[in-house]
């Protein structure tokens, strides 16, 4: 019947129900264009699954044990014009001083068409984690060009796709330095660093018992002194001094025999200007990429940069997801996630990060903005800021003030008594500076202009000639400048003109498959809509150009808008308690381990260790309990896919003693609201144990039930899943953890803001608020929804699933499903025994789906040999049917190769995707035709989308190469590869 | 060598310019943004051309005779962050009030993912208008949903896809009759109507000599009076009046026998509600689609609709471009401009019209937001719309007021002794009303809430209960309600969720070529960089959200840029006024030709009508003069391609007398800088007549040259060439005038807020500024370039032209060079003589490039049998030399042919566009390969698009289908079309 229906039935809809109130009701109400089936698709779908109403549908799906039966609190949903009315008039509470506060944190421009074709674009910014390579080549290539850019400025071998942030990225390198040498459990930081990255080091490493000892790295005695795993100095220093690192290095090296490792965090800006860490004999060299074009946000999201030297051992110990360039079925080079096997998925409790969503939205636009500027502009910029900074410094001077000598970068530091005086002054003019003990430090930036100085100059006493200082100022980088050249690759130098960055920002986003061509069901993942009015305010400048060590008074909006969000949070998931702080849903995981395991030695039961978790757990489950300290004990899922209870009560009863937590996720990872959750809950209870709630699948609770009420002490969000933060094509993300009220005073802190409960935890993020820039577009969601709207999500998110499942349950065996023979919002399709009969694997399917134009859902998680299939409610019926038809007729295709009508190893299937360089080839010698292979369904041909050929995962894995290879144009990229196997085999 | 070397050199200019003044100026410049080639690549091209400098080349290159050797006025560029914070301030400026004015304006909410997705994004704002039809298809998609919408909401037979305001749409009708019914030189203007349409109509119909009858339509005697060719009405009328339109259609068709054409002005929105024109016998239906998402933007711009009924005949007459489906090469229906040979390029002074560029974008929005929306929505919307008519009423009723009764629709009419008086409480209270002499006027919108109308009550009185007048309200609407269904197309009822609607935006721009895919050389075009930052301030609210009638005092911001522009633009053309009122460069020329005409008769010389127009000029040009009531006279091109100096003095020797001006675009139509433009002024000045000059290429004069110093009297702009705005897929557009001290008195007036000259024309459109919100664009084009910026593009230009000239005239002849072997921005590639030798031609190399991913330059315009490539400034080398590359592989395929290696009915080039089905096909029985079909090139592989098949153009014309076919689903478009000519010849 198709779409003509649902208007008819509408009209009948409203006819019924206009009482005349409601005729004045906003038109732009966001909850019927966020649900994608309309009332009469709702209708039809309800009707295969087998209820009369959506009501009646829920009612049977959702365990009585676990219904909360009340409304939630936040109301009636504001209309999408209001609700950014509203939100505005938040935002302008916020006073955008100027900031020289640095830290870690500067001001920037963002280039227009960067800003416009990546940060606001939804091909861009709602892509997912580039797992399926095929259809992902775009972001791919950007991520491959954030390597190459943090190789080069850094002149590492080797550098990752991004981590969360400066302070995260500290965390983890004292970790890998730890799990190198793991017999030193002492970590050096010089008092260099930033406060906040010190900080977040002393929280990580606590729970592993490093010792992080802290002094000037200029008179400490690392050749006499105790073995450490590693030591880290931030150059330039926090408060701008630049010392000599190869004096240093070489200082550093003499420890432990050599084994210590230099960890050197660090700025890319500054490093077009002084030697880079890889020149003087770091191991890791990590930081901020913010001041590359990502607005400050209140501090964050931006990309934290991670890089390394030495070697495959080093290479693999290196936390997050790292590009490498394959091979792929054409013989042609195809970009791939690479060394997956070092990750929480793979790895679990051994891994050395849990770190999975990342920063890829902002890891690209910094790429953007090295690509736009080029080697000679990154310099100019560099070279405008030292400029500025060394002008200010000789004006102080020249105005009778004690300011620190020496080598400079972009920083200075004054020495007064009058510091609080100065800064009140400061904000008064319009500016904010750093307040020191003994004086203030002032930071320049991108934006700096002679103007600002002059009022620099004016509130320390009065206005000077500029020009005239800067002719007399030092602007010599003393004996580390840097002499070796910058961003030498062929894309740094391609794309400079207005015209060709946008030209090329268009050509990779045209290689991938994001939300804006079709959907995508990730299980686990909730690739639902994200709404343009969410977007809308994180670019507002009032919501960007914040510092987030900025004095609170001044962020009025920001703090007005974290505290009616935490409200409604709290109110969803039942809880007493929040922090917005964690950037990742494994860091929520982690931060509400951590809490748990201080509420323990608050009642002196320290030893209370053990850590349960589900077969089934995402693999940062276990990553982050072992971080935290805990021991992880893995309990079994039954056939049914629940939780083993008889093996969950012999764990238990087995760890009573020292029982920590169970770690459990819900609805399970197999998509199945388990009856037995409350049960489960008291279980641990009365064993003295706390119940750590993954909400990962919180889309099927929202309205219904809720974490707190559950049982659950803790549980993170991912609001890049649940509340409508895009992914980002792999970050950014929040994972805010709600708490019971036991677990409020250990709420973590942070020790320039002030933040968490009485007893808090170190910080987790270098952010009081972490990525705070995105929280607008949960804010907006939450309200344009309202409690009735997020409820009505939850049922439609849950319907689509099971309409899915009916559907498909005639053509694939559903791996689990609840009591009443439903699933969740999510469902498993098992393909182990077709792929016994047929030898056709799920990734066989997985990557056939891309030739009808669609991605994969998630493959072989949480069991191997299965997709696991996530509609979200936003998807409508149409493109739901289209989805279903698309796996029914890829399962005639595995008949026919049952069938013997294709043979096994040449089939559309174990050939897929169909890359159309292959299409076009004269030859064809498969056993279907051209048109099977591309158009295998009339709707593919109206917006065909070319999959590259299947990209070679071993290959890659044993070639690492991390980097754009350098070419002569970029159009052309041909690289020197190594024979495949195939070539290989013909050689011998 | 590539873009490598660019970075040593300007490394090196860098370090030697180093000043150290120069050291802090901002990084985020324009000019080197908006220029595409670097300097290196510069002297690269430089050198092929055979020049040093870009000094010495331009020296050489612009006549002397034109130089004007001073440097423009406006200083210094801004860069782009300080313009933004400039105009921002400036923005700031104007007061936004609410409006309840009405009048044709009304404020809208545009849905967010049309905002950002189609308004805000350059894949769909910088295409051409679609006159390669097979890398247009998504855009002629949405025109056609668009003219399927006003189809059906009108009940007309066929709709256009736009005019450029409801004042020039009401005009085009009258001229429409007017060449229906020559004789009758009477036209009929309800008293209904926007005074604007009024205005506009009048200054319309004075040159055509066409009296103007203005009356109320309720007492005119149809019947008995004197023949009209037509009569219009306001339906609902301006003051909110509904009149009963099936009896006064009676009434009008009694007039002259019957041939008296129905005009309507009517508003899509209250069509919802409204029994539709086609109902009730209208011949034509009007009005403006502004309130289906589009900001009021301060007057514009707005598509205006127009839709006809009656058969070929009248459809033949109907003004503007048409989008019709066709059927391509491969069968399947193609979408393109039909009937083109009504309209000006091919029928020059014969056309009913000479509109050229309309509002393709507009027009777009406004159909997604009718998708968007869809019936129920757009149902929805306007019951509100009306029931706050409705209740307002009620409610100044009940505050004791006389309100005009009878049915409405949006607007209500209040009579009142205190209008003034209201009207400033109004202001006071925040809102705007119509002010009438014995009362006043309030129109409701989609954005309209109950606090508004209490607001209302309150300055009216005091605050009612709005739900109790609601409730008592009178929502009938009389004998016209509506009873048919709207928007019945699937297209209306398949994307509203906000992911469908995006899914649907995004896979009509891939069908497209737009600038950010290549280079659109289009000749005559200036298909130049429109840098995001000059396109940030056009969706401010500041700029949106204010009525064209708004009192000047809240539009302090809109005043204060216009007349900064305005200076700026005088300067920039040598002229001593300005007028920026034309929507069009058409507009613009229509305009001039009539300040000339009312110059002439200030003079007494009523009789100078004769206007010389050499026989190269763009097909608007005598047009615009035959609408402005002179008498065409063409002029020959000598065999150099200048004009025929000879003729010309043969002409105006002949025609002194009566000569009233001549037309003549600098540089000429062939891209050559003539050098005797100055004599051929001076010869019309001293035979009495005026030089109008076309100003299309204006971007070859910039800083080098004027008009007025040339000695033009009056010249338009195109900014949507020159200046930045972008094509939109064939508009919005600027036509400004400049106009020399004599002409002043006479620019154009308005009948709402007086503008214009002391003697001045009448309105040219219906807005007062005409398109004011897109003015910001060039604006910050002008402030970011500075005077050295836009003198630097406009050599940059010149160069880009001359380069690729050089280049290519190894493969193909240039048609014309001025007097030193050089062009100015654009040159002509003659095909005539391979077409002679091989039967290859212009058309078939256009549609070949499309496989090489190109879109064609313009084609047979000036010259039949030609390519006229224009590359602008803002194209960068790598781009150039790969278009001449495809260029010369074209050629080499073409001498394949002339050398036999193909037959001429089977090659490459009349096989192109080789469309992705084409290429998948089984069968290949082609003398190439599929690879040479669809990957000619290396380059072409990286990215490439796929062109629909060859559409066929006559089927096209001969069989009419012009709205969306109703169809099971819109992927799966299938048309019952009649057979092909092939198919004919084989049943027989
Ligand atoms: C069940 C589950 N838990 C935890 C996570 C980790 O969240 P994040 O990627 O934000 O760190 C995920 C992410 O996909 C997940 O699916
Ligand atoms: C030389 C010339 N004159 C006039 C025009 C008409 O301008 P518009 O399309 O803005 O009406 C054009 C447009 O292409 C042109 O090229
Ligand atoms: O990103 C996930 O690992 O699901």
């Amino acid at each position: 019947l198709g779409r003509s229906v649902r208007c008819n039935l509408q009209i009948a809809v409203r006819c019924a129900s206009t009482a005349r109130g409601d005729l004045l009701k906003p038109s732009d109400s966001l909850i019927d264009r966020h649900i994608g089936p309309s009332e009469s698709e709702i209708a039809e779908m309800l009707a295969v699954v087998g209820y009369k109403s959506l009501d009646e549908f829920m009612e049977a799906t959702v365990p009585d044990t676990i219904k909360n039966n009340r409304a939630l609190s936040m109301g009636e949903h504001q209309c999408e014009s209001e609700a950014l009315d509203n939100l505005r008039a938040i935002a302008q509470k916020n006073k955008i001083l100027r900031s020289h506060i640095g830290m870690g944190y500067y001001d920037t421009i963002t280039p227009g068409t960067i800003l416009r074709n990546v940060l606001e674009n939804p091909a861009w910014y709602t892509s997912y984690t580039p797992y399926q390579a095929e259809v992902s080549q775009g972001r791919m290539e950007s991520l491959l060009n954030y390597q190459t850019m943090v190789k080069d400025l850094t002149a590492m071998d080797l550098a990752n796709a991004s981590l969360l942030d400066e302070g995260t990225a500290a965390a983890e390198a004292m970790s890998m330095c730890l799990s190198i040498n793991p017999k030193a459990k002492r970590f050096f930081v010089s008092d260099t660093c930033h406060p906040q990255s010190l900080a977040v080091i002393r929280q990580r490493a606590e729970p592993l018992g490093v010792e992080v000892v802290v002094a000037d790295h200029r008179d400490y005695d690392f050749e006499n002194g105790p073995d450490l795993c590693g030591a880290i100095v931030q150059y330039p220093a926090s408060d701008g001094r630049v010392d000599n690192m190869t004096e240093l290095s070489g200082k550093i090296k003499s420890n432990a025999k050599g084994k210590c490792k230099l960890v050197v965090a660090t700025d890319l800006l500054a490093l077009a200007k002084l030697q880079p860490p890889g020149e003087f004999g770091a191991d890791i060299a990590l930081g901020s990429a913010q001041r590359f074009g990502v607005p400050m946000g209140y501090g964050g999201p931006h990309a934290a940069f991670f890089a390394v030297s030495g070697g495959s051992n080093i290479v693999r110990k290196m936390p997050g997801r790292i590009m490498g360039i394959s091979v792929d079925a054409d013989g042609n080079p195809g970009i791939r996630l690479t060394l997956q096997t070092r990750e929480q998925h793979i790895r679990r409790d051994k891994a050395t990060s849990n770190v999975c969503t990342a920063q890829a939205l902002l890891a690209n636009i910094a790429a953007m903005y090295g690509i736009y500027h080029g080697p000679e502009g990154i310099r100019r910029i560099a070279d405008r800021t030292h400029a500025c900074a060394a002008t200010a410094r000789l004006g102080l001077e020249k105005l009778g003030y004690d300011v620190d000598q020496g080598a400079i970068f972009d920083t200075i530091r004054v020495r007064t008594d009058k510091a609080e005086e100065l800064a009140a002054k400061g904000v008064e003019a319009g500016f904010n500076m750093r307040v020191f003990e003994d004086g203030l430090g002032l930071s320049f930036d991108e934006t700096t202009t002679s103007e600002h100085l002059n009022e620099i100059f004016g509130v320390f006493g009065h206005e000077l000639a500029v020009d005239e200082l800067l002719a007399a100022a030092d602007l010599t980088m003393g004996p580390m400048e840097r002499t070796s050249p910058i961003l030498t690759n062929p894309v740094f130098n391609s794309h400079h003109s207005e015209m060709a960055m946008q030209r090329y920002i268009f050509k990779l986003a045209d290689r991938d498959i994001s939300l804006t061509r079709s959907m995508i069901p990730l299980g686990s993942c909730t690739m639902k809509l994200n709404a343009t009015c969410e977007m809308i305010p994180v670019t507002w400048p009032e919501f960007g150009r914040m510092h987030p060590f900025a004095p609170l008074d001044q962020a009025a909006g920001y703090q007005a808008m974290i505290q009616e969000l935490s409200d409604d949070l709290c109110n969803i998931t039942g809880f007493a308690g929040i922090t917005l702080q964690p950037n990742s849903g494994a860091q929520g995981e982690y931060t509400g381990l951590l809490a748990i395991r201080e509420y323990h030695r608050a009642n002196g039961d320290d030893h209370r260790k053990i850590c349960l978790i589900p077969s089934s757990a995402h693999g940062t489950n276990p990553a982050s309990a072992s971080m935290s300290g805990m021991k992880v004990v893995v309990v079994k899922s039954s056939s049914n896919g629940d939780v083993d209870m008889e093996d969950l009560k012999a764990k238990v009863e087995k760890h009573s003693e020292n029982l920590g937590a169970l770690m459990i996720t819900y609805p399970s990872t197999h998509g199945v609201y388990e009856e037995t959750i409350v049960d489960v809950c008291k279980l641990i209870h009365d064993h003295g144990g706390q119940v750590y709630m993954d909400g990962a699948n919180m889309n099927a609770q929202v309205g219904y039930a809720s974490p707190g009420e559950i049982g659950a002490d803790v549980c993170h969000l991912n609001l890049h899943k649940t509340f409508c933060i895009p992914h980002g094509g792999g970050g950014p993300g929040v994972g805010p953890i709600g708490v019971g009220a036991h677990l409020i005073p250990y709420l973590p802190s942070h020790p320039v803001i002030p933040t968490g409960g009485d007893h808090p935890l170190g910080p987790i993020s270098a952010a009081p608020w972490g990525s705070a820039s995105i929280l607008p577009i949960t804010y907006m969601y939450i309200k344009t929804m309202g409690a009735e709207g997020l409820k009505k999500g939850t049922a439609v998110a849950v319907l689509n699933a099971n309409y899915m499942a009916t559907r498909l349950s005639k053509s694939f065996p559903i791996l689990y499903t609840g009591a009443n023979g439903r699933n969740a919002h999510e469902f498993i399709l098992n393909i182990n025994p077709l792929k016994t009969k047929t030898g056709i694997s799920e990734k066989d399917i997985a990557k056939r789906l891309m030739d009808y134009g669609f991605h994969a859902p998630t493959m072989s998680w949480p069991a191997v040999g299965t997709l696991m299939v996530e509609p979200t409610e936003s998807e409508y019926k149409a493109e739901i049917d289209r989805y279903c038809t698309a796996l029914e007729s890829i399962r005639a295709e595995i008949q026919d190769v049952e069938d013997g009508i294709f043979p096994a190893d040449d089939n559309p299937l174990v050939n897929a995707p169909h890359s159309l360089s292959k299409i076009v080839q004269e030859e064809w010698d498969h056993p279907y035709s051209r048109e099977q292979a591309a158009f295998p369904l009339p709707f593919v041909k109206a917006a065909k989308f070319w999959p590259s050929a299947r990209v070679n995962d071993e290959f890659g894995d044993r070639n690492l190469i991390c980097s754009c290879p350098p070419m002569e144009s970029y159009d052309e990229l041909e690289i020197e590869l190594p024979p495949t196997e195939e070539k290989v085999k013909q050689k011998n």
